[in-house]
């Protein structure tokens, strides 16, 4: 028996305690937003350094920030020329409210059948203990095979506000070949899904401003252009009647979807009938020459997020608005930079005002998307891995949303992400009766354990 | 010395008791809007029905309705052939707000040279007054020349919330020929003008409405039709690069205007310079082929009253909006029939709309447009006496806006109205130190005098 078959017949021979062990971890009630939770995010952190110290990881840390501290360590004594895993993580959970829908408390973690149900079960203390369970399976048999270092934060569920200034200003001790994000899930129990792109986003306010003030409609309406109308042109002229964007330059940099991913995608259960069901939509819409999930994921997109002018509430107001507002964001794919959208979305409105209304634009948002080579020896490494302990090769998978954290660390430590991870769309993350399944998380395990061997 | 001429002498021989009449008058704060003034309104109502049966009217009412009294009076004893005019005034006034920017107490009637600075003085009870007077003047020196009826309202200032049904539960009372409007004004004080059309109005709601609730547009962007967009194209295709309004039908009643008004308009001083400044604007638009003040007075026209959807607070929101909202208004000019409008947008709407997406079309207003014949007896009997008095040929006018008491003389009693006024652009009305000119309204009730005698 080599070591790695030793190691997964540890982790077979241990499952129960790491069961209970994941148990004692949802029991603290580690919920970020709650100011009242402050002394749990604290005791949170405090059990993760005490079983990264067991794991035998040096400079173990909890790190302050300007709210919940990061939990930081490494092991760095592999052999030389071996890479270095950066370990992604978040220790905070969601609120349990609503309260009553809980079969048991949130916290007070329950065994169901073939599932943990506990708030953080699946997002994702369930993550990280398949993670931390599956280098304690190596280390039980042999010396690990890799360099590690984690970084865990307890600010993921309120939007990580602290982490870029975090990894910006500890840029050196978290220098990594590459970034390991187990919070990213499966597609279904019997696919192993590895998400390698993600889209950015570019996040913009169009205010649009006409005469000086609020004007009567019937004094003055019919010689005075109004910018609630001129917005809603200068919108409905950003799409064409293919759904294809038609800023200027737009697909410029849009770097083509390559056949291998094309084929990947087909492979992916997200047909119209998953996003029908999704949306709540009647009918689905979508840029022409393109598959439901690459127009959700792959491609870019156009969308008016908010809208406002003149008056919104009961009844009527004959008022010939001086003002108008939309809030509009586009989803970026590789290599769409967001400060050229901003440019092309300001040519084309300089383009198309009329010369009697003056425009600002605000900048909200503005993150390029990110994308690993699904040829690396890294993605090839978590692949292999998958498909010895499932039997199958796992699906690719791009995410439409932005994970900013994948994002900073590309940007910050040129780190590129492999995105995975042993949640289900099922379990109910960020609801009541969160739960994990369990047979499905013990493959985690065991795939992990592969993976660290194949790097 | 004919009647006629003995009338203004008359007129001119009390003019300084006819003022302190007018300064009794505006010194009462009968202000609509503010409940402590309801002694005040009552008071008023009182002040006014003791002056009419000074003038032998008869059947001098205070009429209650659901807020301020309407006030009533007749005189029906001319001769059977002569017509019966409607006068309608207000004798409600604005509040004095902001109070501290009056030179002296808003209800403290004071002379400044050629002014009489008082709330209330031009808009409208110097108008009232001015009727009286001349009514006075004919009477001090025989009998009067035509029937007259009054109905003088409490609550023009609010809107005028129970007039309609008023007029509709006294119909046969107000049965009359045609009615005087002395609230509309004069352009210039050398330019005395007829007020012979008002556009109607139809004020929609349109409501699109997309899948079930709000989507995150990372998850979903790219492949739902967003009901904001929607929204926006479908404005964007209400109106053509000419400024016409594109809804089918829209132009189809539409009367034209006729050479004698068109010709009438260009005496007008309401030219680019006259908007440029009213509204405030870099630029004026318009429909193509038209005046400026056929724009703005005799055209129809269709303008973005209020736009809603999704996220409209500060930052941003990657919401997919399942809603989307626009107040959409239409000024309307005779014929135009504002169901058939209605009818029109519906059908615009269905014929452009998604059909992932739902829609609902709310009804706020639908008045339709009002217009007096300039060539009628009535009119012509005006226009005599203003020009007898100037020495100088009206102007005719249509206004941009709506007066409802106006349409529902129209549809309820099938009165037509001629509106004409003494007060000028320049009083301040609904200002501080709003102010009437003396002069002008001196003139004012010789021209009354001659109106009377004109019948």
């Amino acid at each position: 028996m080599d070591q790695r078959e030793q190691a997964i017949t540890f982790a077979h021979q241990n499952k129960d305690r790491f069961l209970k062990e994941l148990i004692d971890l949802t029991r603290i009630p580690s919920v970020s937003t709650n100011p009242e939770n402050a002394a749990d995010m604290m005791k949170t952190a405090e059990w993760l350094t005490d079983e990264l110290r067991k794991r035998g990881c040096k400079n173990v840390q909890i790190m302050p920030t300007a709210k919940h501290p990061v939990v930081y360590a490494e092991w760095l004594n592999a052999r030389a020329e071996k890479p270095t895993v950066l370990i992604y993580g978040h220790y905070d959970v969601q609120p349990e409210d609503p309260v009553d829908l809980w079969r048991s408390g949130a916290f007070e973690p329950t065994i169901e059948g073939n599932y943990l149900v506990a708030r953080g079960a699946s997002d994702m203390k369930g993550q990280i203990i398949a993670v931390l369970k599956a280098i304690e399976s190596i280390q039980a048999v042999g010396e690990f095979p890799v360099n590690i270092k984690f970084i865990l934060e307890g600010e993921e569920e309120i939007g990580s506000p602290n982490l870029e200034s975090f990894i910006r200003q500890n840029k050196d001790l978290l220098k990594c070949d590459f970034a390991l994000n187990p919070d990213s899930g499966m597609i279904a129990p019997e696919i192993p899904t590895i998400v390698y792109g993600l889209r950015g986003l570019a996040y913009l306010e169009i205010r649009i401003f006409g005469q000086k003030g609020d004007l009567h409609s019937g004094l003055y309406g019919g010689v005075v252009e109004n910018p609630a109308n001129v917005l809603c042109q200068l919108i409905a002229g950003m799409k064409d009647s293919d759904h294809k964007v038609t800023l200027p330059g737009f697909y410029d940099r849009v770097r083509p979807l390559s056949e291998q991913e094309r084929s990947e995608f087909t492979r992916l259960p997200l047909d119209e009938n998953f996003y029908l069901k999704g949306t709540g939509a009647s009918k689905l819409v979508g840029e022409k020459g393109y598959s439901w999930c690459e127009r959700a994921t792959a491609r870019p997109t156009l969308d008016v997020n908010g809208l406002y002018s003149g008056y919104i509430g009961e009844g009527s107001k004959t008022v010939l608005p001086s003002y108008a507002m939309a809030k509009v964001s586009m989803r970026l794919v590789p290599d769409q930079d967001p400060e050229e959208i901003r440019q092309s979305m300001a040519k084309y409105i300089e383009m198309n005002l009329p010369d009697s209304m003056r425009y600002e634009l605000i900048v909200h948002a503005g993150n390029p998307a990110s994308i690993t080579d699904i040829n690396t020896p890294y993605v090839k490494a978590l692949a292999s891995a998958l498909e010895t302990v499932w039997g199958t090769r796992p699906v690719y998978k791009r995410e439409g949303g932005s994970i900013p954290v994948v994002g900073h660390m590309k940007e910050i430590l040129d780190a590129s992400s492999v995105l995975t991870g042993f949640g289900l769309p099922s379990d109910n993350i960020h609801a009541p009766n969160e739960h994990l399944d369990l047979s499905v998380w013990y493959k985690g395990i065991d795939s992990l354990i592969h993976f660290f061997y194949n790097l």
